[in-house]
């Protein structure tokens, strides 16, 4: 059994926050194997901080833990703060539409060990990677999207989602999320875009990337937020292209690109590697 | 003494335009050392070629074969051509500001020999580089620009550049170039952008890209035409950067970045491995 | 129906070689399409050309073609070369025993298209795979290999192989074939090391990285000769590790970049990409 | 006046060591401001670990705090410990022979204030580079070695460095260091070695590289032990080449490796970001 805990804290940078943190858990016999921090301005800026700490020889609950400290060192700081558990995992939902390559990757990943979670479901707007998803032993639901059906479609998948979905993984889903949505699972629904955000925002960003003649192309894994393509970025590689490629070159190109960089977005989320603070992410990798 | 020359050709496609070259090349002694072409379509597309040769058992003089290949073979093809030789280096002048990365880069990659060319001058708007610049034995030139002296500056540095200068290097040079000036020298002029493009045009990329919260920074050479920062683009490169980095340090991290991509792409324009067709860069490298 | 032809041509360098393969291709119809071509020194040295030619206007047949090219050029040149189509695309078997990511890699890149050529068979000296392959349409064959049968498996393995076998990819095959096995297939047997070669040859190189304490491992793929991961390199690439990582965290990064590299190699091996010459290979990529 | 101090710890891991070493910190007015950890296992495992922290609001003096930490915190942990002030920079003397590259990327680096530290001279067995030493306003020494002088010189060497030099850049110095030096400047002498090593130790890495076709060179920055080539690895990169590269141009190419790799581990070693592990190293970055 995994008996990591993760802690993860926002609060104004002030003297003191790691000596509390770390004496407080120290008390309640939790060995802290990894911190990491990071402050914008030791001098009135935001700290923000990752420990990784094993439960076993926990004096309290962990119910009294987290309620101990609230009372006893978060309060003090005006720290946000929460501590998840390796024993309970993140329950995954990914939205995929005919591409099935981002796809493939994840459930690849997740089958073999490496992604922390249980991936509950794949929907898809599409009937055609029912099969593909069904040889994972993963549930998949067709949710057709057509013009004049958007609001019931989102209210299906909402639908099962509900208790079952932690984080919604869009691995090339085509279609446009209500505001809705994307408030129910604020900074919880990661999209992997094929270009180097903030480069080609849109529609057939390789025909883009082609049409400018770059050197590189490259993916971004990022949050969902209102603005299309432009929340707050978690991870972009780039591959290098020569003149000699076609746009149906780039996209085959960029796929390996895209599968990387989402997976390793999803893999970070899973270990609450990721902070957002304004329209920027913290990662301790 | 290096007896190379570069053949470069851009035309419609069509068969028989490798025979037609190598056949007349082979019976005017010129022996093929390297041979390297694109098409953008076999069928109706651009065709372009790029060939060096070595030139010791010519025939002929430079001069007759290069009137002979326009009258037996770039007629009949509608060829755009032309051949350079080794034996005639091209005259660099490089314009700068006050930042001194991409400029001693370039002066101390000369300086080995790592770039074919003669360095004729640095030309800067601050006296700040001089003795950098004299270091290298390389005349250095103050052209103060002020917001009223604009035309005279600049004609100041054409007179400067006449007959001194096939390329112009911008190895961050703050100032924006006249229209006339950037016809004069048209795809001859290149510049270095402290961004990936066409992420982050315009002023301070770097604090942009901090803004923006993207995990990797760039550079990119292009070569100057009136739309700013959006001319026909030669090599681009990227870093990795993290949240831990301030925009200084983006800066300082970009700066090496900066240094190589703007070299490698002032050896392959001088080492005519550029064709510039529409916005885009054929680089036979 | 794809009507590329390629050529590859080895032999001593001297002048007229590409004219008299480009007029000869011309004038039998043939367009060509890429050309590329690299010589060891211009004096001397070694020349080797790859082209890609279309056929839909030859005006012999392809037996007439190679006939008259054997005849017309290459005896005077003293060349080895070969010409192949696409239209006859190599048959594929791959040699795997656990590890199932490289594998996968080359079966999902060969369904989608990416990859041209047969997968005729996968065989294994495990039965833990069998499903995973049957799942993409593909025979799937397991021979045991024990100590005391050796020589049985490789002749079960060289029967199912015959006729039916013009390309072999070891994706993470644990077993060393004989010499006689090589020799047959010299120069079409391709092999992926889990090592930046020659770093780390021989068995568990991650763990012998991890006890160096490098700061990249990569991935070798090579073509098999009778002495062990020293054949000759094909493709290799690397990915940066830090001191937290464990041995088990170097696998799993490094199989990422095993199953790229492997890929690379392979597609180029069966687009006749690669000449071998020595030990080392001339990639025209 | 930067007011950041580090300490860095090594020890065996056991619980409650951050949250002892973070009390006591805080309570002597030390502001953390920068926390990195490492455990090779959390279970009978070495622990390391580096802090910046900041100096105005000490309520006593460095020596005390120094004194009261080795018997409040370091003695129960078994700590091997030491703090280092940025108002106290390393000393750097630099030994090169005739190869510029990795010696000007440092000095010229060091002179934009990238490099915390002082260059007090550069020592040299070749005359050949004292006013590219002298330009930048730092002593130059010439000490010939010879076949039957190598202790006499080291001994010279070793004169001018006594008192004035904690850190040793072998900046592509081609002498052979006694293993007396090399045990005085232990874990603080820093070669740059022009492959990735294990692969192609010793002498004329470049050319081993050709010969064995690989597809990437490297360079490697490392402390320099008894062992040739041997010593604990602090940063590597590696950039692709190809076939066309002959020996010369991958020593062209290797160097912009080389200088980036040295330049890298330089500045490690000065913000005291490496702690030595065994053969391995830990390098908090």
């Amino acid at each position: 059994m995994d008996t990591t805990a993760r802690l993860l804290i926002t609060c104004p940078d002030k003297p003191g926050i790691v000596a509390a943190v770390a004496t407080f858990l120290y008390h309640h016999g939790a060995n802290i194997t990894s911190l990491d921090q990071h402050t914008t301005d030791p001098e009135g800026g935001m700290f923000f901080m990752r420990l990784e700490f094993q439960t076993p020889h926990l004096d309290v609950s962990r119910t009294l833990l987290e309620r101990a400290f609230a009372d006893a060192v978060a309060r003090q700081f005006a720290m946000d703060w929460r501590i998840t558990y390796a024993v309970a995992p993140k329950n995954i939902a990914i939205l995929v539409s005919r591409h099935d390559h981002a796809l493939l990757e994840i459930l690849w990943r997740w089958s073999r060990g490496q992604l922390p979670g249980t991936v509950t479901m794949v929907i898809s707007n599409h009937p055609d990677l029912e099969t593909a998803v069904r040889n994972f032993g993963v549930p998949f639901h067709h949710v057709p999207v057509e013009r004049d059906n958007k609001a019931q479609a989102e209210s299906r998948m909402l639908e099962l989602m509900r208790g079952n979905a932690d984080v919604v993984i869009l691995a090339r889903y085509m279609q446009i999320l209500s505001g809705a949505m994307i408030q129910q699972y604020a900074h919880r629904i990661i999209n992997i875009h094929h270009s180097f955000l903030p480069a080609f925002v849109g529609a057939d960003p390789y025909q883009q990337a082609y049409d400018k003649g770059v050197k590189l192309v490259g993916a971004t894994a990022h949050y969902v937020t209102e603005e299309l393509d432009m929340g707050p970025i978690i991870e972009q590689d780039v591959v290098r292209v020569s003149h000699r490629l076609q746009p149906a070159h780039l996209r085959e190109l960029g796929r390996d690109v895209e599968r990387n960089v989402l997976a390793r977005a999803v893999k970070w989320h899973l270990e609450d590697r990721i902070v957002v603070y304004g329209n920027r992410t913290v990662v301790f990798n």
